[in-house]
């Protein structure tokens, strides 16, 4: 399509918009929509949660009878089927805009292009593509899961300059500073499902909830991303976690995984749990078989949060689509935990990354990484 | 000081002069001048090698009778004292500068002062500190020598983003892309020495010599840096080295630092290489004795690049100003070497870092770091 300043800003405004959904539209993809005539923009909407209004329909409401003749500018194609609410494309035909700028087609392949022909036999000017990667950068896990069913995963893991993660003991509380804290806070609250691993879990007593005063957001986004807690997923094979722990006396939803379920599916439910059987090799639970589960149930970013046996388990069966490393200015010193458990030998082993982003969060570093070898969405 | 809009740009030309000497003033200091008649550049000179003319000398000849009511702007106190060449304090006074503004005082406390004192007592006006950050900058290790007696101790690792140098069985070459290379040539080109360990040397069978066509840097700067080579000094506390070892047989000035010379002095010698008894503690050779001879040989600027365990024992003897971790994105895994031998068993002796610097060397990232407790320049 052809490249036009005003057309490149509104959708830039668009693309802003959707990312306050950044927090709360799982199962749903983050999508803005901007309406304009002349350049000016007229209606802006986005969506904010699953049953609540599309961001074109948002942004229809607020233009009222000036949509007529205007440009609507959306991260995604408008879809085309009834779901929740009424297709968005038919919305778009019946308020009378007479282009639409889509930044990316929906990321189902059995459907894409279905809501941008039924906008062009209505008559409406149809451009695709503008600031797609940028759009893209919005849904890393709904790209992922309408292509392969599976949701996008993130490693996220704390480590000292030197690589460790801490002390041989186990000891290892706050190695990194509260703005990294803050920065897995929202993490988590982007995400569909946080997973940890038993030996954390009894090591840490860690909730994995998501924390309002933690954020780091200002309070409404706050309250929102809090009032929707990811799920938290427990990886624990042979079930060695107590129920008193506070992972299970938190709000929120909780699964626990395991290689069998002891008949204890109803111990757990009495706590607010679900019990799931996954059994996989040597007594270990299934994780690409969880991740599939995960993917099922509409979660389209998940976040792993474990030691490095978990992680190094995760990475090896190429299941990571994307490494957070939080690197602390410290050295921990070569007796302390690694930060994955790769049994490599030979350097032909060794595994490339790309590094895709490095910054300062506070007083430490935060880089992010992904395979080679990883799902490009 | 006033600052000074005009003053300010002709002090960060006269850092940028002074800074084409990095590769090749050891062991005296980077120095750069600029002379400005009402703002307009009339002279600039920097220091090339000892032995040749300071920067204050070469603007002053560049200039000619045009410095007669010039300001003179030096990154560094003009000398006082007769050296190889004659003081430039009379230089400057004898030529009839009007004024002089310097960035910082001379770092040696004994003489700091007397050459702008001297200026002053002629009725230049005289101005000091402008820039001085920068300054400081060009000459960490002239700085601490002048003022400890010791280098400034740079410790160069190249890592794995998992914090691993190599695996377990020692295999490792190439774990950083060329560019990473090239830089590690020009932190050796700006040292006035170069340190490593018997096992690095004969594992690897590295030269640690400066190679010209690597340092991407223009081929005249190139050529002199490369004419000028660090010395090279090998720690080899058993003299477990055999002088076959490139290390011997590349041209420039070996030293080997032992426990014992075991009477093997002209041996050695006879292949251009001195020996040195530096006993220390359980047969090691002293390190910090070591870099004691090494500032009292004029260097500045020390490069160690050795494996993880003479690393640790300079990181555990307090012994560096500077870590330098070329950081490869790739996981070398668990099982593979640590980035420093530093046998730690609680938090509490975990050392805090400064990091100064983090930037993208080619595919890599170098980070550079500072112990919290280091010498400040």
């Amino acid at each position: 399509m052809p490249e036009d300043a005003t057309d490149h800003r509104l959708m830039a405004r668009a693309i802003q918009l959707a990312a306050r959904g950044l927090y709360t539209t799982e199962p749903n993809p983050r999508v803005g929509c901007v309406l304009a005539r002349d350049g000016e923009i007229v209606g802006e909407g986005w969506h904010v949660r699953a049953g609540e209004g599309h961001a074109e329909v948002n942004a229809l409401a607020q233009a009222g009878e000036r949509a007529r003749g205007a440009t609507a500018y959306v991260t995604l194609e408008p879809c085309s089927h009834f779901g929740k609410t009424p297709p968005c494309a038919n919305a778009l035909i019946d308020a009378g805009v007479s282009r639409v700028v889509a930044a990316m087609q929906d990321p189902n392949p059995q459907v894409a292009g279905q809501g941008l022909a039924r906008l062009r036999a209505a008559g409406i000017e149809v451009d695709c593509g503008l600031l797609e990667s940028e759009a893209r950068d919005l849904n890393p896990g709904f790209i992922k899961r309408m292509q392969q069913g599976l949701p996008w995963v993130r490693l996220k893991l704390a480590m000292s300059l030197d690589g460790r993660t801490a002390m041989a003991s186990g000891e290892s509380q706050w190695i990194t500073g509260p703005q990294a804290r803050a920065d897995v806070q929202r993490l988590r609250a982007r995400s569909g499902a946080v997973i940890s691993g038993a030996d954390s879990v009894l090591l840490d007593d860690s909730a994995l909830t998501v924390r309002a005063a933690e954020l780091g957001l200002d309070a409404d986004l706050a309250t929102a991303a809090a009032a929707s807690q990811p799920l938290r997923v427990l990886i624990d094979g042979r079930l060695r976690v107590p129920l008193q722990q506070r992972l299970f006396r938190e709000a929120g939803p909780v699964l626990v995984a395991c290689a069998d379920t002891q008949q204890r599916e109803a111990e757990y439910r009495h706590d607010g749990a679900e019990l799931l059987a996954l059994p996989g090799e040597q007594g270990r639970v299934d994780l690409g078989g969880l991740l599939q589960e995960l993917g099922r149930r509409g979660c389209n970013e998940v976040l792993v949060e474990s030691g490095a046996d978990l992680a190094g388990a995760f990475w090896r069966a190429a299941l990571v689509d994307e490494l957070i490393v939080y690197m602390a200015p410290r050295l921990l010193g070569s007796r302390a935990r690694p930060l994955l458990d790769l049994p490599f030998d030979r350097m032909a082993e060794a595994m490339d990354l790309d590094v895709t982003d490095m910054r300062v969060i506070g007083r430490d570093w935060r880089i992010t990484a992904r395979p080679v070898s990883s799902f490009r969405e």
